[in-house]
């Protein structure tokens, strides 16, 4: 199929779509869970053919081994596709975000204006690696009502194909009840070769949401070759700040998880910023337990003289942690090391740090530690990112731990959705009138003419929460 | 300035707006009014030379008369002078949706988590003739927080200056109470030169939202030449669909509305899709009526037999009606006419009629005219558009008459703001999140793991309504 095929396909299933129920849905998360399960051994036979042939690209040098440890469906004894059938079920007890009324107004007697909530449409989504990625967003685009297309990694090429056509199958074969719409088989596709993205890319036309989950040199060639709209992030350029009356053990605790607990996430600290008058107290401490946790700092002239005057790097065991200690350059800044790295700037004011935040960070997540809540509210208006923290590391920015169920990807923009997005991501609404025949030319000034009423309608728990017309 | 210094300075007036008060917006919203009251002789003085300038340029055949009629600020005896300083009050009369919660969850204990309503940022305004929109914008950016960036036409260069001078000398002039932020001068700027724009669409790194308000040609350079997110509408392609069950009277009323009340606007209908068995009963009526309205009826083979078997054409008065009349070739599907035109298309099913309207229509606004619920319900559920109606015109779309208050520009996207948007169009959301020094790593499976909570924070009306931290 060409990318106009795939794409006019998916937007003829995204129309189908469209009055699906939400027991339906749930009646194809449970048979597609089902399908898996059945076809386990096909699956995770395909899985360790891709297995074999990206070993070799391993120990030929060009393929790294955490992308390869990441490629595996099967692992830790099996644990990992048990995670990915309980995935399913995940999805499908999230309550359905579609139909839900978010404004109900009554413009004149009989003229009635309601806005629900809706699919987006033809979603591509394309991500590296991680296979069980395609059963996750095959999950969230059925349980939204939106149709798919999904283009993994080429390592897992046959891993996807054999999901891809258990979850197909499982759609073709669902037999949904009292339904007038038999669910469309072409709601989830999967491609695989590079041709067909860059084809994909545009078809405005059909396409209305790019979802890229990967690398940032993917996210910003998506970025720089399509009209059409792009939820994700290129950058991950997270700060925290240690305010002058920060808590030294709150510090210690928040600080230390965000820079090591999952260095290579997007949501790590890469930026410490410190006021100059907990140079001496708190920062030093927070620099100790960081060095201590193996993490080298890159700090600049007057956070390096600090932790030289607290001695930490001398004397037993203080040698080791001086080599990871460096002076900071220009570059430090504003820089995603997704490593055991950290930039360390003095600022003389709390504006100094948003100033610097909001210069050079990304609009990801951003924390201050302090125990004055004048400075942390001021902090936490003033700093433009999907998420500002006070006392907490920035590594909670995350769907599961927002409590979102699951997510499709953490986005930076400031249009449509921010911050870690979940089904509400793949959501849009329209505006549903009820007439009786009106003209617009019956309202306005003038003799005869009427005057809109603008009421809001009030609405019982069960409209507001579904609108079933 | 630089189109760089201009977006520079706009995202450092947008930094400052995120801890203006509703309060502090008001004071200067009111500021606004009475200086453009005091300087209304001065402004007028610059409009009516841009209306000497372009009255050449129409005597030239440059410029279109309706274009310079939209350039008059001070017309009807000076009742447009005081609609555009009404116009200041209307906006500053919306409820100001910045610091509304959507979403408050516990975490854990000591770990709060709200999603707050906040502005976009640095908005890019393009717009043609009309300078009256200078103020309209500007009032809508305060009120909702953003900074913005006007480029108006090069028609009302005098008028738009004059106006933008009163607009930063009454924000630079109003004395605030009590907060301890400046009310940021630019926040509003104006710039004139093609150049300038080119150079600003560049500038993603500054601006967050650019909304073209004009003609398709301008919306869809701007469309292909930034990578910045677009509010807006190429075309205006509505149709209306007589189903079979169709009242007469509820058809000609709502269909000659549509057509003919301002065919020039981007929601007037275009297509009218005809259920083959209402077309000698409901369509001839219709036709009819907007025959003797002047609407030129591009009609389709069948169509036109019904036309002509009615004999509306025929006889005295018949033939003028006649030459209004003629043959539809398929470029008249799909078409905005903008103008006293309508295509005309016989459909077999209602299914047909959604099918042309979510291929061939711009996802604007669509309405169905019929007797019956479910078809109306299937209709309005399957059309893919921001708008579905039943039995009413599709002119209806507009933010005034949804009770807006006013509108930024009708959007036909698909993410973040579809229809007419009002102030809610110009703002985005983040997460705030309050902790006690709490690290990821202390959450999990596992011995000394803590769970998460996520249990809803009930908030009294208060604290949903405006989040003061």
């Amino acid at each position: 199929m060409t990318a106009e095929q795939v794409a006019r396909a998916a937007r003829e299933a995204s129309n189908m779509l469209q009055t699906i129920t939400s027991a339906q849905k749930s009646e194809v998360l449970r048979r597609i869970k089902q399908v898996l399960a059945e076809r386990r051994e096909q699956i995770v036979e395909a899985n360790r053919e891709d297995k074999e042939a990206a070993k070799k690209e391993v120990d030929a040098g060009n393929l790294s081994s955490s992308l390869f440890n990441r490629l595996d469906i099967d692992g830790k004894g099996g644990e990992k596709y048990s995670t990915l059938l309980q995935g399913v079920d995940d999805v499908d007890r999230i309550s359905d975000p579609i139909g839900q009324v978010t404004l109900a107004r009554k413009l004149d007697e009989d003229l009635d204006l309601y806005r629900v909530v809706c699919p987006v449409g033809v979603c591509l989504v394309i991500f590296e690696a991680r296979p069980e990625v395609v059963v996750n967003i095959a999950c969230l685009a059925i349980k939204s009502g939106n149709a798919a297309i999904l283009k993994g990694g080429k390592e897992a090429t046959r891993t996807n194909k054999a999901l891809a056509e258990a979850i197909q199958y499982a759609i073709a074969t669902t037999e949904t009840k009292g339904g007038q719409t038999k669910f469309p088989e072409k709601a989830v596709q999967v491609v695989s070769t590079r041709d067909e993205i860059s084809g994909l890319l545009d078809m405005d036309r059909y396409v209305d949401l790019v979802i890229p989950r990967g690398s940032k040199s993917l996210v910003q060639y998506i970025q720089n070759n399509t009209r059409i709209p792009v939820l994700g992030h290129a950058d991950g350029i997270c700060s925290t700040y240690l305010d002058e009356p920060a808590d030294v053990k709150k510090a210690v605790h928040a600080v230390v998880d965000a820079k090591t607990s999952y260095p290579a996430a997007c949501n790590s600290t890469e930026t410490l910023l410190v006021h100059k008058n907990v140079l001496s107290t708190v920062f030093v401490e927070v620099a100790h337990a960081l060095l201590k946790a193996g993490v080298r700092l890159h700090a600049d002239e007057r956070s390096l003289k600090a932790i030289e005057a607290a001695g930490i790097t001398k004397g037993e065991g203080g040698e080791a942690l001086a080599s990871l200690v460096s002076k900071a350059t220009d570059d430090d800044f504003g820089h995603e090391y997704t490593d055991m790295d950290l930039a360390i700037r003095v600022v003389d004011t709390m504006d100094e740090a948003i100033d610097h935040i909001n210069a050079l960070g990304s609009k990801h997540t951003d924390a201050i530690i302090t125990e004055d809540r004048k400075n942390a509210e001021w902090f936490m208006r003033r700093v433009d990112a999907a998420g500002v923290y006070w006392n907490a590391s920035t590594r909670f920015a995350d769907g599961f731990r927002y409590g979102f169920g699951t997510e499709i990807g953490v986005s930076t923009n400031k249009t449509h959705a921010r911050g870690p997005a979940g089904l509400e991501g793949l959501t849009i609404y329209k505006y549903y009138l009820f007439g009786n025949g009106q003209a617009t030319a019956d309202y306005g000034v003038g003799s005869g003419k009427r005057g809109f009423m603008h009421k809001d309608i009030v609405l019982d728990g069960d409209v507001r929460n579904k609108f079933v017309i």
